[in-house]
């Protein structure tokens, strides 16, 4: 059994872990979202709505004017952070999972368009205004790992076989 | 009058444009922060409480243990995501700002240590059970640039100056 250490925190990965970060990546209504500005090299965060596939796969609607989606263009590399603190307490004090991995853009040709589009509209009725926009698109993200901070002093690093299953759009 | 196109959907910045972005900011409670991973030079995106000094500063406590901290001694490169979305509604209709700069560790020496702190507590007392552990420190952003989404459409680019001024710890 691993203990986590000052030169290592991460402790070593259990049923728990994989259910809490399950439950903030499948339950995320929104995320925040980091790329590389393709101009200065810098981080850049964003917000964007998110969905989750059942490989474990997270996938999101963008506009192709908006900056991340140009950026993921140039670079996929990017992160998301999942977990929505609640009005009051410490906001640290509260689970959050970053996702690694490498997104890429989705056609509307794909075979997996219909459902990631009906799923979309289940959980984001309001994207029903944009949706079928020719500038819009589902970008995805291949997972992988996943970063758990569960509360102060519990860290986990998960894969995206850790988080796969069902996922319903709720 | 700029107005906003396809090729360029930044538009002039204005007053109401420079009290959203400051409101925003000043009244973020917690945010998003990106950072260059060392080891892979992904963006990683995280968690941090935030503050903000009179002269349109961010600064932010943590522990020279997490993530982020380690990442931004290597490069300073950095991006602030504020604005709280409420809990109904599409998230991307509501505003929020990503802050750009460069982040650098600050002293307990430092000059201003103590009204930070003082700030800080006021804004985050639950912070009190480990602002003063050794591993603990504030880091302040540099900001260079601030992007403003206001909402669909509504896209500003602001500079430091635009959300300067006297600040209260709510």
């Amino acid at each position: 059994m691993r203990e986590p250490s000052k030169t290592n925190p991460i402790r070593e990965t259990n049923d728990e872990a994989r259910a809490q970060a399950r439950e903030l990546i499948e339950n995320a209504q929104w995320a925040s979202l980091a790329v590389l500005e393709p101009e200065t090299g810098y981080p850049q965060v964003s917000r964007i709505a998110v969905g989750m596939e059942e490989d474990g796969s997270l996938f999101f609607l963008a506009s192709e004017l908006s900056g991340h989606s140009k950026a993921l263009l140039e670079d996929g590399r990017a992160s998301i952070l999942c977990g929505e603190p609640p009005d009051k307490g410490d906001p640290l004090a509260f689970p959050r999972a970053t996702v690694m991995g490498i997104v890429s853009k989705l056609s509307r040709d794909d075979e997996g368009h219909g459902a990631r589009r009906e799923f979309w509209l289940n959980k984001h009725p309001k994207a029903a205004l944009y949706i079928d926009f020719g500038d819009f698109a589902f970008y995805k993200m291949s997972v992988e790992r996943v970063l758990l901070n569960g509360g102060f002093g519990k860290a986990f690093e998960l894969t995206k076989a850790d988080i796969a299953g069902p996922v319903q759009a709720k």
